[in-house]
């Protein structure tokens, strides 16, 4: 899966700047970013004042199988999109199979799963029957394009497994309520049980939350990883 | 595809008193529904208003493949979605094959494509290519479930065709947006070229909206089919 | 103030059809609302899955001032508003004016302010420079109308005190979303220091919540006071 | 009043970078702009295409009267806020008084007024009944602060026309439908009856779309001046 920031415009100051609106009213632009931000940052995340943190804009392309993209979808508000078509656009034969180290094993119950190992068997079979099917929907696929049947037909042979990409942007309070659903960590509040390929691409996100503002990220680590 | 109007809560008369609000304040709840609501609402058709049309409510209840369910969750403003989940559930083996009456040729360029009947031939590979390719699918699938791999892993195989259900919320507004963009008319201001099979359940939506709020969806049709 | 109920299309089983489908697709409309709803209702708000409660619409008519109105607008989703225009419409000379039990005297720092009551002195000060004002305010607004300048110039002279008239439709996520920062309440696990007059709404809506969909104000409570 | 640009992510070639996923997938990052983007623009400005608009970000800082601001928080989609407090800061006494050039006479009915100049009898009412007022309602305001009465209780006196000031940032496409309603231009395909003031901040923030993404304005105003 590749998670590419495109661009941003996207700091700690300009959490500071836009919370100072509210008490400094104009002045808050000739304010100087300073240590107290992070203190202020922090207050802000702790008691849940967020719109400050919607002042900042990050564009990323993302590459993932269509199971991933449609999980992600889901998020409305904050997100924008731009995904590569069916309709417009044959589509490459890149799939999604599950690596030796993806736990194919589920135990517990609806809202709660826990993930095991698989055995062996389990993985040999897991392989194989990816491959197997994948190759049947691909050769469907081309065999309709190539008798000149348009692509949002022959598409739907596709498995939910096949790449994609797309455009996301959002701001990084939408990036976080993202986080807070999409990770599972000990620091969090409230218990998330995110299928494992979108805890990836989400993984992939938030390093560049960490890295572009990181007074943001440490206070949404301390304050148990709730979006504000 | 399955389109049921689960509950709403929608009427003409809900646009004309929130309208009147603005020129009335209060009052607006006292006034009688008259002939005059009609002209009203295609004012705020015509010029533009939105907002008045939002404070309504329409639950309805959808099966349709996922690849028009993928079209569908791109709305986000003013629609709530809940969707069968294929990590929770085992999906059940109903797979959209398109009907003799589908055309399959689709002529022109993107965003201007118009579709055209297949050949005999054409529809022949159709048949016999989704039926190849999901029956595969299906197999793989099951083959996984069976020897305990889990729901979330073995739905990777499973194609864009398959058949998923979920509920979806809305108000007059987001969905007259909807049916703008997913529907083909020739009263349209605005050219649309949606997929046939999304268009199908536009058009369920639409008899929905044209039943329970006939001055609206009249005023809809006359000014353009454009969303206030 | 006033919090009328004006429709609504909002109970517990809503909630319930719709997490349903999560894990029964199309069977959940047939199950039967039973016992069981409550836990579920009350697994959905502990793990913050909020969509489910999205499938519902309340509207309210609520009259109050300016200052509340503009505070009640900052909500953007999940909420549709209209209300009563001072371009469209004269203006009534209602004002608000705090009560005897209003606290007046505010003590600690931005974002952590508690109030304490106002002695007999201050309270005169407050009954008299409201009421001069305001009567100052009308005079000029009226003088205004009088001679022919327009409604929305001649308003510009009135306060933020005079009240104003508006409908309001959520869903019961984004009306808790907002009780969770207009109220303050010990069960809540994150602290909010709202404005004592809209907090006052918010006991409004609160209300009509807790009649109208029991289990889910329960849960609400029960969980901390946090939209899911 | 003030409009000032306080950073931006936004160019042309974002827009057509982000529609070119749809028909090149993940090739799109590596086309060049070229003279091909304005055709392109033009054509998803004509057919409504809109997503591809909102990976862009503005974020400007306004200074205005409340009642300015009050009809542009009005704007939900795709724009966030952050703005002064009256219950965290003393106001500063700077107001809005409409100058010799306002028109001051409103004809038409509701929904289509026009505006003719004001006779020298009425701007003269207009002008010291608008100071009178103003200095009333601050000669109010500091004897209730002066006596320790909480800024929040004391604000209620104060007018719509004081100045307050906020962030305000959005994307392209919530910044043209924002145009499309608060300007008035003969080029517009629907009619729209903004207040005078509004539009006096909606144009400088077209000024700042005009700069930063001419083509997107081009299209914006070759297209009747709809959002997409």
């Amino acid at each position: 899966m590749t998670v590419d920031l495109i661009k941003h415009a996207a700091e700690d100051a300009d959490v500071a700047f836009a919370a100072r609106v509210s008490t400094l009213g104009g002045e808050a632009r000739f304010t100087e970013v300073s240590k107290k931000d992070s203190g202020l940052i922090n207050f802000l995340m702790r008691d849940r004042h967020g719109s400050p943190f919607e002042h900042t804009s990050f564009t990323f392309y993302i590459e993932a199988p269509i199971f991933v993209a449609r999980e992600f979808f889901r998020h409305r508000a904050g997100w924008s999109y731009n995904e590569e078509s069916g309709r417009y656009k044959e589509l490459s034969p890149v799939f999604y199979v599950p690596a030796k180290g993806r736990p194919l094993r589920q135990v517990g119950k609806p809202g709660a799963y826990r993930f095991k190992p698989g055995s062996a068997f389990q993985h040999f079979i897991s392989q194989h029957a990816h491959k197997v099917a994948y190759k049947a929907a691909w050769f469907a696929y081309k065999a309709m394009l190539k008798v000149g049947i348009a692509r949002e037909v022959s598409r739907n042979v596709l498995p939910v497994g096949i790449y994609t990409s797309f455009y996301a942007t959002c701001n990084s309070r939408s990036l976080m309520h993202f986080l807070s659903l999409r990770t599972q960590d000990e620091k969090a509040k409230f218990p998330s049980f995110p299928q494992r390929e979108i805890e990836a691409v989400a993984k992939g996100l938030e390093d560049d939350l960490a890295l572009l503002m990181p007074e943001t990220w440490k206070a949404f680590q301390n304050n148990g990883r709730v979006a504000p």
